[in-house]
């Protein structure tokens, strides 16, 4: 077999079977296939379809080249979440204590990763003492007996996807559909995944602007997660302004424990209950998703979601203390409200923009080495729909430095203000089951 | 710039400005751009048009990757030809004594590159002591002074061009009609050439099978060689059948002497009258192509073609003698014939399988390494339309070796024989000016 061939055979619109796919996969992989094929192959798929066989089948040829994550010891289907990225986008932290309230096992893997703010891990850490690496066995040990822990990520997970990743980057073949849903359900079927609830954002803050382009990743991504036996649903919601009203770590855990009180933001409150009664429904733990959606706001209902965030906290040695008095998390020195300079309803605020402005802050990574500062970020006091006085905040900003002037003014920016009041938009689009 | 950027402009279909197309060039020529990000190109220019513009831009910026040929010491207009490859394809060996005997200066450099048979300069090399390798100033002065002188390739020409084929070679992108004849063209004006004749090749022995594909890759050589201001003319020559009848170079050589004696094959004949007449109009030697092919029929008919020839080959240090006697040529040690097998008339003749038996005989170079065997070869003695009877001979094999079972079988097949008389076949489809 020849990469050349398969290039060809690409490029003229065939389908590659399950043994071209093993052996390009493979080959790359090793290195003995070439940086120069993968992505004249990268670009040939960008302009040919694949089918959804050669989806899965690239899936698992991806799954298959690194080391995967054995959840067998944890008792239950175990279900994962992912989210295709947003700014401010706390529902993991709120999902998995509030789905294992309810006897769902979580047992998530979690990374650093780059961008606006720290990952999941990264907020976790704001709970004083919390142990992110655990290994395998306390790990399920851990899920069995308190039916939720997040780790970080640890073994050499689809090293395929990360090369083909890189180089997908550098050229321009990163936004092909079969691409990138393969590799994001190669890294959940590596993480141990039975079944997948996908939270698929759209708008201007998101990976796929359009609505259009976000369905049809879910559908893809939903193909290959039925095809490859890990039952999948797709959730398309909203990504046109920022996600509840925290964007930073250690504020962004504030907003989680908030919203496992009931008390949280509304957006970021309906879209945790549709995703974790998806994933309920997907763990055989309750008959219909209307039901298992009753089962997660009587969990909120009657603190034992809060109680279930307690007992994880502790479980992996952080201070449990910190959910009844959040004042202890890490708090920033500076403390400033940015003001509307006019008067209106808020028609739009650019999510990226506010992102872009946490992480000037210090909230998130623009590189690898960068330290992370749990404490900063920005709370979002007017959403889209609200009515701003002139002068009153529109967001606050907690800081480390004196110097925000910059920040303030991206973050000002952000909004889009005028008379007319906007009609009311939508946060769930569409649920992709097939 | 940034490569990444030219990439996705590509692949979204936009033209690349000039400034563009020279920061790649240049870029790839020195390393800074990298095969896997050239590749990524490659293909993006598989699937998006080019417009001439672009063409004309890549040809030009491939020729200003290395050296050029400076020809502006020879008086006349320089008119190079260039055949896109056949099997059995004397015509430059008649074409540079032809046209040079009217008046023509022909300037020629040519490869030994791999193939079937050897390239023109081994051809050459037929005569004893003629020296293929010439300073720049003994070779225009030989062409100054007998109008012909023949090189073989020297200097660093298009390297862009040289790396870039070899890149698409192994990532299925040899195919794209932009890339092949903005390789051609970059080539032909490197060269020195201030006009250029094409022959393209049709049918089952020619790059391009389909008369469609030939047509539009004429097309494509003629916008960029116009657009960078040389003339430019494509002839569509057939190639389902080898041209001629010799297939090896001694024996080329011989069928040249015969045909610039007005004794060649038919087909062979025309086709270098056709081509010739077209070189001598954009000399600007005659004031039509009809009045440029009767100087050269003339040229034939009065001996001063021959004459021509031998004052080639001696200007250069070869034997002129052999002209007048070609069994002076490298003669193989066996000759036998290769007999029908059934009776009727001949109805096709892959040429691609008789050019691959020559070059089983040692006729061709299978690796840049390889020693040709200057005296082996075929001699097709049935063409398509001739009757043979059941044991008379198709073609005459010339050996240095004993074991040739497995070339008779090869070329037998390559003879598709039935009862029914096929119709004239065609030899010059069209002639592409714009």
């Amino acid at each position: 077999m020849r990469m050349v061939d398969l290039i060809a055979k690409k490029r003229d619109g065939e389908a590659l079977t399950k043994e071209e796919i093993n052996f390009m996969i493979e080959g790359y992989t090793k290195g003995e296939i070439p940086d120069y094929q993968m992505s004249a192959m990268a670009m040939a798929l960008y302009f040919q379809e694949m089918t959804t066989e050669e989806r899965v089948n690239l899936t698992m040829a991806m799954v298959d080249s690194g080391d995967t994550i054995d959840l067998t010891g944890i008792e239950g289907i175990k279900v994962d979440k992912h989210s295709t990225g947003g700014v401010g986008d706390t529902t993991t932290l709120i999902l998995a204590p509030l789905v294992a309230s309810v006897g769902v096992p979580v047992a998530k893997m979690s990374g650093r990763g780059l961008g606006h703010t720290g990952g999941t891990i990264d907020k976790l850490e704001s709970f004083e003492g919390f142990q992110v690496e655990l290994d395998g066995k306390t790990f399920n040990d851990l899920v069995n007996k308190n039916k939720v822990a997040v780790v970080g990520q640890s073994g050499n997970l689809t090293p395929a996807d990360k090369k083909l990743y890189a180089l997908r980057d550098v050229t321009a073949t990163v936004n092909s559909i079969p691409l990138i849903a393969s590799s994001i359900m190669s890294k959940k079927i590596a993480s141990g995944a039975d079944a997948i609830v996908l939270d698929v954002k759209t708008g201007s803050g998101a990976f796929m602007e359009n609505l259009d382009d976000a369905k049809a990743l879910a559908k893809a991504m939903v193909a290959i997660g039925n095809g490859a036996g890990r039952q999948t649903i797709g959730v398309i919601s909203d990504m046109t302004q920022p996600l509840g009203f925290a964007v930073g770590n250690a504020l962004e855990v504030k907003e989680a424990i908030d919203t496992l009180k009931g008390q949280g933001p509304e957006d970021l409150t309906e879209l945790c209950l549709t995703l974790g009664s998806h994933m309920v429904y997907l763990a055989k733990k309750a008959a219909s998703i209307d039901a298992a959606r009753t089962m997660l706001e009587d969990a909120i209902t009657s603190g034992h979601a809060l109680e279930t965030f307690k007992v994880f906290v502790a479980g992996q040695g952080g201070n449990p203390d910190v959910i009844d008095d959040p004042s202890l998390l890490p708090q920033a020195s500076i403390v400033k409200e940015i003001v509307a300079d006019q008067a209106g309803y808020v028609q739009e605020i650019i999510a990226d923009e506010v992102g872009i402005g946490a992480g000037m802050l210090g909230a998130g990574r623009m590189t690898k080495e960068s330290e992370i500062d749990l404490a900063v970020g920005l709370v979002l006091n007017k959403k889209v729909g609200d009515y701003v006085e002139k002068g009153a905040s529109l967001v606050t900003l907690h800081a480390n430095t004196e110097n925000t002037q910059e920040v303030e003014d991206k973050v000002r920016q952000a909004y889009r203000i005028s008379d007319e009041k906007p009609k009311a938009g939508v946060l769930i689009y569409d649920v992709i089951t097939e």
